[in-house]
C-alpha cells in the first residue's frame, strides 16, 4: 500500500483539531489563540541526535485579542476549511493557487494581500498541525527531478496505479519524480545505492556510459538545489530499502550547500528536516583535495566564495574532521573545481575512474 | 525509423567536408579560412516567408593570416576531429564538456582559454555546416521539460529502444523529453492540438483535472523560456503529425517572449528557426483582454514590463493588429497577469471554462 491514504486521513484529523481548539477556546470563554514556534534564525537548533536542524523552544503566539492578530486567525480557518475539503474531495492545488482562489471566499476580510502571507500560513499550519504541506495536498511549485536505475515503483496517479520500471520504461531522461514522492510504493529493485547529482550534464554523462546499469547505482538528477519531492524521495530510498546516500556536486562552497540540504536539511524547512534530511548521506566529491590530486582544471575562489567557505568553518554542519580540512584545504589553494571538469581526463574517467574509486575509498561498493 | 541514423551521417559528411576545404585550401596556395555569416543584431533579418528570423548576408572570414586567426582555425579542425570522433563511436557530450576535454588535447594552442569560446566555435560550426548542434550528438545543459497526453512514441535510447504512451505508461510527472528529441518517433496518437504551458503549477493543474484526456490535447510543459529540446518537438509535433500548436503564458511581455521564442525562433538561436520555430503556433492567453473580461487579480505594470511592451510594439515579430492592440490595451490598463490568477475563479474555471472558450474562439477545438 502507499503511504497515502492513510496520510490524508491523518491530515484531515489534525485539521479538523485545529478548529476543535479554537471552538473549544471559545466555549470557554478564552480570546482564541495558537501557539507556534518562533521561526527566526536565532530559534532554530541543531539537534545532535537526529542530526537534524530543528526549532528550538521559543513560542510565539498568535492571539485574537487584536484585530490583526483576529484576521489572522481568521485566514487561518478559512485556509483549514479549504484544505480540509481538498482532501475531502481528492484534489490537490498549488501556494499560489491558494493565494489566488481566496479571492473567491465570501469573507472580503479573509482574503490574502499577497502571496508571502498564504505560504507563511500553510507554514504555520505545517508546524502546528505537525503535517506536512504535501499531506494537505498542496503542491509544491517546483518540480522534483528524474532517476534512472534498477528500481521498479507504482506510483498511484489520479488515473490510476502505473508500474514503472526506471530503466526499462522510461527514455533517456528517466523517471520524472512527481510533486508528491509518497505517491510511491518501491516494488523491486536491483539498487546497491544512491547517487545524487548536481549537475544535467554530469547525470547524463553517467547514464550515457551506463553507469546506473553497471554498478546498480540508482542516478538522482538533483538538479542544484534540491526539490522537496527529491530530497524526500532520497530520504525514503534510504530508510525504507535501506540503500546508501551519495551526493556527487561540483567541489565550491555552494554545492557543499547542495549536500548539506540532502543531508542534514535546511534552515528555511527545519519543521521538514525529519522528512526530507539523509543525515546518513556521504558526500562524494569533487572534493578540495581531488582538485590537488587529479590537477583538475580549475577557477580561482571569488571573495564571496571565500565568504561562504569561512562560514561553512562555522556550521555545525561542517564541524568534523574531515570537512574542516578539505575547507581549510581549499581555502590554502584557492581554487573550485566542476564535476564537469573530470572530462579533462577524458570522458570516461568520471565512471571508469573517479567514481569507483572514490565510491570504494567510502565503502560503498 | 527514426531521424537520427540519418543525420549522424550527414552530420559526418559535413565535419569532413569543411576539413576538406581547408585541405584544398592548401592545395590551391590560399590561406586557409573559413566564411560564416556575421551573428550580430544588425545582420538578422526577419524572413516574411517563413515567418522566423534568420541570418542576413553580410559575412565574415576567420583566416588564418594572423596568429589569432590560425589558432581559431586550429581549434576549430580539433574540434571536428572530436566531434567526427564522438559520432562515430555514437556517443555524446556537453558544451562544457568539449570545453574541459580540450585540456587533454595534445597539442596546447589547440585548448580552449574559457567555454564561450568553445561554445562560440560550436556555433560557428553549426552554421557553416548547416547541421545543428544536437546532431553532432552536442548536449544541451539544460533539459527539455515534460509532456503529457495521448501520444505513443518510440525513443532510441542507448541502451535499446524505448515504446511508451504519454499518459498510461508514466507517472503524474508525465513523459521527459530526452535531450535530443529526435531520438523520438511517433507511433501513434489521438490527440487534436497541441497545449505549451508556461508554468509548472498550471501544467499540474489540467493535469490533475484531466483535461489532456477530456480534450485529446498534449500538454507540453515549457518550464519558462522553453528548452531547445522543447521547442523542437513542438515544431515535430506540428510539422509531421500535422497539429495545431497552442501556447498558454502569463499574460505579461516577459510571457510573451516566451511564445515568441516558440513562435518565431530566438535571435540568440536564428540559423535554427528554421528547426526550431513552429510560426503557426497561437497564442491562448493570458491576453490583456482577458485581464478586463474576467476581471483577474493583477498586479501593477513595472517600468521595465512597460519598456519591454513598448520594445515589442517596434518588434517584427508583434507587428499585426491582434499583438498591437492587446499590447496597447495592457498599456493602457497598466495591469499584468499570471496564469494562475484564473483560480481566483475556482480551481477548475480554466479547465471548464476558460481554455474551452479561448480554443472555441480560435477555432482550435
Amino acid at each position: 500500500m502507499s503511504q497515502t491514504d492513510n496520510t490524508d486521513e491523518i491530515a484531515q484529523e489534525r485539521l479538523l483539531d485545529l478548529a476543535e481548539e479554537f471552538y473549544d477556546q471559545f466555549l470557554d470563554g478564552e480570546i482564541p489563540h495558537m501557539d507556534i514556534p518562533t521561526r527566526s534564525k536565532s530559534n532554530i537548533v541543531f539537534d545532535e541526535e537526529s542530526q537534524v536542524w530543528v526549532y528550538g523552544d521559543r513560542k510565539s503566539t498568535r492571539s485574537a485579542n487584536s484585530v490583526r492578530g483576529a484576521r489572522k486567525l481568521l485566514k487561518a480557518v478559512y485556509t483549514v476549511e479549504f484544505l480540509e475539503q481538498q482532501l475531502e474531495e481528492d484534489r490537490s492545488s498549488t501556494l499560489r493557487e491558494l493565494y489566488y482562489l481566496s479571492e473567491s471566499w465570501d469573507e472580503a476580510e479573509a482574503k490574502f494581500n499577497d502571496q508571502s502571507e498564504s505560504d507563511k500560513l500553510v507554514e504555520d499550519l505545517e508546524i502546528v498541525s505537525g503535517v506536512k504541506r504535501e499531506d494537505f495536498h498542496m503542491r509544491p511549485e517546483e518540480s522534483g527531478a528524474k532517476v534512472m536505475g534498477p528500481l521498479r515503483i507504482r506510483e498511484q496517479t489520479n488515473r490510476g496505479d502505473r508500474e514503472i520500471h526506471c530503466q526499462e520504461d522510461v527514455g533517456q531522461g528517466g523517471y520524472q519524480i512527481p510533486n508528491n514522492p509518497d505517491t510511491i510504493e518501491f516494488l523491486d529493485h536491483d539498487v546497491d545505492f544512491v547517487l545524487c547529482v548536481e549537475t544535467g550534464g554530469m547525470r547524463d554523462r553517467l547514464v550515457e556510459n551506463g553507469f546506473d546499469d553497471e554498478y546498480n547505482a540508482l542516478v538522482v538528477h538533483l538538479g542544484g538545489q534540491p526539490a522537496r519531492a527529491t530530497r524526500r524521495l532520497t530520504k525514503r530510498l534510504h530508510d525504507e530499502l535501506d540503500l546508501p546516500v551519495t551526493v556527487f556536486t561540483d567541489g565550491d562552497p555552494w554545492s557543499y550547500r547542495i549536500f548539506g540540504s540532502v543531508s542534514y536539511g535546511s534552515i528555511k524547512s527545519a519543521h521538514l528536516s525529519e522528512y526530507l534530511a539523509t543525515p546518513q548521506a556521504e558526500f562524494i566529491g569533487i572534493q578540495p583535495s581531488d582538485i590537488v590530486e587529479y590537477d583538475l582544471p580549475t577557477d580561482s575562489l571569488s571573495d564571496s566564495d571565500v565568504n561562504a567557505l569561512e562560514s561553512e568553518l562555522e556550521d555545525p554542519r561542517f564541524q568534523d574532521d574531515y570537512w574542516t580540512e578539505q575547507i581549510e584545504l581549499q581555502l590554502d589553494i584557492g581554487k573550485k573545481a566542476e564535476q564537469q571538469a573530470l572530462a579533462s581526463r577524458g570522458l570516461d574517467f568520471v565512471t571508469d575512474t573517479y567514481l569507483p574509486e572514490r565510491l570504494d575509498e567510502m565503502g560503498v561498493i
